[in-house]
């Protein structure tokens, strides 16, 4: 129903994965709806593949991923949670892209130095009205997909910093245990 | 489809507004799902409001507000946003509550310093399964919504400290305005 | 010189250390200068206690600390710096703090249950125009050094919540990893 | 004695001002020290030149700025406090940064799109063993004083991403309001 699915739910391995807030938020910003065509680039563990599955009943999930063990890893978090409407392509964004029908929504979890590239692909991509969305944790990727995306065919940018801290016990009482500040930074294709 | 309202497309007034982060991480922990029952206390602008009842359809929100003009406030974005499945409630929690059909999720924005009886109320009206989400800015708040919690008949508390920055225009560039942080709070009743 | 030493350059054993940003801005509000007594409750590696000392030339530092193996490990830090205005005192607060010259600042760390009752001694034997600083990493010591700094004779309580992400190489580029959150209270002692 | 002086002691006309915690910790950061030669770039409001004035005596402060109604500012501020030894050049770094005395530290506060150009100057005008650090709210200051601090003659940079949130009376108890998010980063020069 709602996005947040908890982190524990997941099968993990060794890869590293986008915590239930910030994959809540993205999802969110995402703007997912019934019957729309999502690509993610950089699947990681599938969690967010599963939380957009969810999402989009009728629609179909691209889940590209490059590493082996990770796309194993999606395809295994999708079987457990039983969505049926993921593609998972293992392969290297933006040539695994390629031939791909053309998306509502885009969602860069990882993109490998390729960001730029992938973004442009997007660009040319992305039907009227579209939306990617991309997660960076490096204040290069935030550089770049700023700077990218502030160009045509795309709308003025938006995004956030976030900064989650989960609560924990800790003796008798609480605290909180920060996560990594993540910046989600999305846009729109114009026209 | 998906949490996050943009803030803007909201009738405001003067009431403060949870900013639209907060508002869908905030619908995400509720765990919001169709054909639930919904107590909100503390409608504020009914941001929330709205956003939760677009996730409950065939369910009913009870959105509680003290003031006059912001209950009223709530019942014109309802409209706005064409929800007809809520009901303005306005009156004083937790005297508001009572009689009010018994809930499957409660979401406490504001509470007038009668948290730890709402909660307490609350402990006794949830639907067995049931969760309760509470937003705090004020560290009072938060201490007393995690004391009141971390007893029966909820279940061990979780919860989130969240600092959201918005991506804005600076000169050629962006930078990053800072909302104030926010914790978000939530137990589920047990049995 | 400046306050903020690395944190590598401290003995550390397994206790926890305040990390080099928020120990320096621990120092700051604390307001020292040469001369000055300062208490030190719950010192843990004694990071903040030689930074305090190096700031109070002429003063002298007393640092409480409960646990042996912590107690000995500020003293080993001082040795390493070469802090000789530092008297350690292995004991319990508020117990330990009885019969020390009174202060003219006093730094609360850690106080195992007992932070009401160091806050109020304080109040007692803070010298006039006296500052107590507060680090906090739970809501409930925080709401209650908000509650007690809120009574007389301290003043109008200041502070802030501080989060710090560290810069670390992450591949070819870097990302932040983030501190967990930290409060900072701090009253003067009127009249 | 310490850094971080209120922000309320200095005169600030409609000029932007760092606020105290984070010019505490770049002062920490730049590891000032008397009689040091430091150039600071983009003065502003001069809070920082008093700040880094008052930790380096027997030393200088070059505060350069180019809006005269700052470089005012500066000088004002500078009077308020009594700290004589700062000299505040009106022009635009790096030109104005020509034929001053090789510094011990470089504080950039503001570069008007120079800061590469700056850096690079410094890089070559900073004493062996000198400092720089750089306060940055935009992401790309951020990102350009990353690549360019990482190339020789500079070591590896450190640096912090700081959230700091200020206690505030909200009602009858307090909340917490957020400054913007603001990077510090810092280089030695090396050899």
């Amino acid at each position: 129903m709602t996005p947040g699915i908890p982190d524990n739910m997941f099968l993990r391995g060794s890869v590293p994965m986008t915590k239930a807030d910030v994959r809540a938020l993205t999802i969110c910003r995402a703007r997912l709806a019934p019957n729309q065509t999502v690509w993610e680039v950089g699947a990681g563990t599938g969690s967010v593949t599963v939380e957009a599955a969810l999402r989009v009943p009728g629609g179909r999930i691209y889940a590209v991923e490059e590493k082996a063990e990770a796309a194993a890893l999606t395809a295994e978090n999708c079987r457990l949670f039983g969505t049926h409407n993921v593609t998972v392509v293992h392969g290297r964004a933006p040539e695994a892209l390629l031939g791909l029908p053309r998306p509502h929504r885009v969602m860069v979890g990882g993109s490998r130095g390729e960001l730029a590239e992938i973004i442009r692909l997007c660009g040319r991509e992305l039907l009227p009205g579209g939306v990617i969305v991309v997660n960076a944790i490096r204040p290069a990727t935030l550089q770049l997909a700023l700077d990218v995306l502030s160009l045509p065919p795309f709308g003025t940018p938006e995004g956030v910093l976030v900064q989650v801290s989960g609560l924990e016990r800790l003796g008798d009482g609480y605290h909180f245990r920060a996560q990594n500040p993540v910046w989600i930074i999305c846009a729109g294709r114009e026209g």
